[in-house]
């Protein structure tokens, strides 16, 4: 196959060239804004200058341009290039993120009741999977890495017990590399579920980039998975919501597949972030390695200024390769840093690298998270550097102690064993009133413990879920959301989104 | 409120003007592709030059730019805004088009075999949406309009039946107005379902224009709806994907709908979008009646120059206010076009047009439907003169002769009555290899008669199903899906996009 074409693209580009008359939505004709030219002196003022670079390829389902639901001609061409570039059997182009594809594989899977067995610290839109489709999970615990305090990816032994326990689960979830980089050997997991006859779906939303570099872990695919998400906007370069679902062998029914993507994304795809997945998946395929290495001498560059200069001293890296049990991979692209001072906490050093103007992904208590990518260049590690020094020199870092460790204690709830069957539904919250609202009372976290939590608690960044809704809230799970809500993070799932307070079942205490 | 503001797009722009590095996702780091000056050479042959403009503005949920699954800053004041704009109690920014307001609508408002009272030619995404709940559905017939053979909305009489037969129903879903811009009077039917306690749904997808121009009917939301779904990428100037859903009153439970749509949409949402709808508010709340007289100014013309020139006279518009029974309404920037000497169908039509560069919305057996809006020109109107003036020399259409009248034996299957409460659900496609795909077979669609259809078949646009899988094939409904297959029309929900062949339940015959 050439890979070097981009059959949706440039059928766009193409179409674009034409002269042609739009008589078809959108309503923008490809030319707003502004239609009055004497509307256009206050442009620079915020009049509305939508870039107009942008509704020029903002088309709908045109003849040549293809349909995404019932693909034939540029889309269908454009997702087998994918498919023979990530190494999958089919590939389906996702512009509702990889949420839609979580939901979708899980629903298709799963009917009403049926198990799945899950990874606990999974994203919430797999949560919002088992929601949607009635499903039960059976939840397997993560590792734990004792360097970071972070969750990591689930044991084989889990796994195997867990498939002995519930011959009659439809399949295998996990999620892998973890937000921070980190992952597991997949291949051993996804063999053993093999021999139990289950598929293993891979939730690698932070892992597009992977197996197009010899310092890159393997992709998920290669090592077997059944069907493997990706956010092709996270790690490669398509526009923000533009994400891959890819799936080989013979274990998923493909036709499910698609029934449910077509009825969880729009019928109006958007051709911008379609077209960007049919370029990233180019660009990747000619230049990956090239490109990829490139954003790791901007990686590497940074380590060795960190290493050298003095004024930076006490901001310590993650390191590159794993060391400790809890995981097997680590991606290069994703830098865990932390003042190990102490002085800073991660939201804390988060918000002051961007007063400096540089924007991390995330933070948690100890680290900020900064994302590198095949776009990354060396003058990014320069604002970096420059970053820390100020802030070091500002808050007298360098003259401050150094610990190289944190403590663990209550970093995260612990969840210990492989989790008896959950039954998860959209039951607990119903938009005709009814009776069961009467039972939900609002309450300060500190007065929660021993209560069973009315909400979904998804601390975002990361979007992993601490609380599902009728989970028993302990001690520790209300100590620890009270130190993330002081330290400044942010909730999704929840109405108090600073989570001063928690919605909980007041019928129902222990 | 001081609609002026574009808050969401102006602290984008503001955050673009800053000098900052990114750290965080997505990949392309806004400087996406060439990021190699020496690959720039052939970027005019397609290099992969995605438009830059488009990336500059492709952000995520950093600070200022505020979150969408958690609004506090400037997503909240945007929503506000359009909600003030729009006359809506709260207003909620939909990024994965009108499809999940109405999934999200459906399945607030009804748990697992609640009944919903929906009007049957709807948009694929409100079936969908019945599916995915699991949702019971009583469906009110249209009205049929004689002079175009189109089922345009329900009659009063049809939903006070269904109201007083199903007292436990949790609402009525409408849609207003139908692809061709046909609407009935909604406020007569939404006071008649508030005095039984029920709140009313409109799809509204092609109506966000509504209300805001006196020669445009008034929008659902004037006229007491409970909440309202629009496309405001459709008939406003919104990004493809960028929808709104609006509620007002206390008949919905926000909290359910706020929910549903945190799991049906992308925890990734694209700023573009959202940005072009705050855009698309500001636009219309500011220029609207202006820039909605320039449209119909467009419209007016082609209308004089139709009636004037000579060489077009075998083209007949539509009727700019409704004429028949059938409808109260019309918009008239939807224009629906026919060669009356029969010569072209529907389908060969738009083919035609589209050789002459005038590219149409949809077409069906008899009609093209052309959609102007407020971004039309005049010389759109002129280049449709003159395409279909070619068109008429070149197949000597003034020369044969026209009829006014259509056949309208068999446009549409004939669904009279209110229909018992139809069960839909997820199950009859289920991805893990199961027994229920040995009774499915594939035939030929002139074979099927009599027997039950195993898919979904949509039309595709308008989008709106003719057969849900269970239903009895006819007699009447296999010869209206060959003609249209033959005519040359594309379906969705089907395994043969040209519906030759159907897939049919093969155990289930009468």
């Amino acid at each position: 196959m050439d890979q070097s074409k981009a059959p949706l693209y440039e059928s766009m580009v193409l179409h674009r060239e034409q002269t042609t008359t739009s008589f078809h939505v959108p309503g923008h004709k490809s030319r707003w804004l502004n239609p009055n030219p004497h509307l256009n002196q206050d442009r620079h003022v915020f009049s509305g200058a939508f870039p107009r670079e942008i509704l020029s390829i903002d088309f709908t389902e045109l003849p040549g341009l293809d349909d995404l639901h019932q693909p034939q001609g540029a889309i269908q061409e454009a997702q087998e290039l994918a498919a023979a570039c990530f190494g999958a059997d089919e590939t389906y182009f996702l512009i509702n993120g990889s949420t839609v594809g979580n939901l979708a594989l899980i629903t298709a899977l799963c009917a009403r009741e049926d198990i799945l067995i899950v990874q606990r610290n999974v994203h919430k839109s797999i949560i919002h999977g088992l929601m949607l489709g009635g499903v039960k999970a059976v939840f397997l615990p993560p590792r734990w890495d004792v360097q970071s305090g972070l969750p990591t990816g689930v044991t084989i032994t889990d796994v195997e017990y867990a498939l002995q326990k519930y011959p009659e689960a439809k399949g295998v979830m996990l999620s892998n590399p973890n937000y921070y980089g980190m992952g597991i050997d997949l291949a051993p997991i996804i063999a053993l579920s093999h021999a139990y006859g289950k598929p293993v779906l891979i939730d690698e939303a932070h892992g597009a980039h992977y197996g197009f570099h010899p310092d890159v872990p393997a992709s998920a695919l290669s090592c077997g998975a059944d069907a493997v998400v990706q956010s092709t906007h996270k790690m490669l370069t398509a526009m923000t919501m533009g994400a891959m679902l890819h799936v080989q062998g013979s274990l998923l029914n493909r036709e499910a597949i698609r029934q449910r993507l077509s009825i969880l994304q729009s019928s109006s795809p958007s051709y911008p972030i379609m077209a960007s997945l049919d370029l990233s998946r180019r660009e990747i395929h000619k230049h990956g390695a090239e490109r990829l290495s490139q954003g790791l001498e901007a990686i590497h560059y940074l380590q060795l200024q960190l290493q050298t200069n003095k004024t930076c001293s006490s901001f310590l890296l993650l390191p590159y390769r794993p060391t400790s049990s809890a995981y097997e991979t680590q991606d290069p692209f994703k830098i865990t840093v932390r003042d190990t001072t102490g002085t800073l906490n991660g939201f804390e050093l988060k918000r002051e690298l961007e007063r400096h103007g540089c924007y991390g992904e995330m933070a948690d208590q100890h680290h900020v998270l900064l994302v590198y990518s095949l776009a990354s260049q060396k003058s990014d590690s320069d604002h970096l550097i420059q970053a820390f020094s100020r802030i070091s020199g500002e808050y007298g870092l360098i003259h401050k102690p150094h610990t190289a460790e944190i403590s663990l204690t209550g970093l995260f709830p612990q969840h210990t064993g492989v989790s008896l069957p959950i039954e998860f539904n959209m039951e607990p919250l119903n938009l005709y009133k009814g009776a069961k609202s009467m039972n939900v009372r609002t309450i300060p976290v500190q007065d929660a413990i021993h209560t069973f939590s009315a909400e979904m608690v998804i601390p975002y960044p990361p979007g992993i879920p601490v609380l599902f809704p009728g989970e028993l809230i302990t001690q520790h799970t209300a100590d620890y959301l009270q130190r993330l809500s002081s330290s400044g993070a942010s909730f999704h799932g929840t109405q108090d989104a600073c989570l001063k307070t928690i919605r909980i079942y007041h019928n129902i205490t222990i």
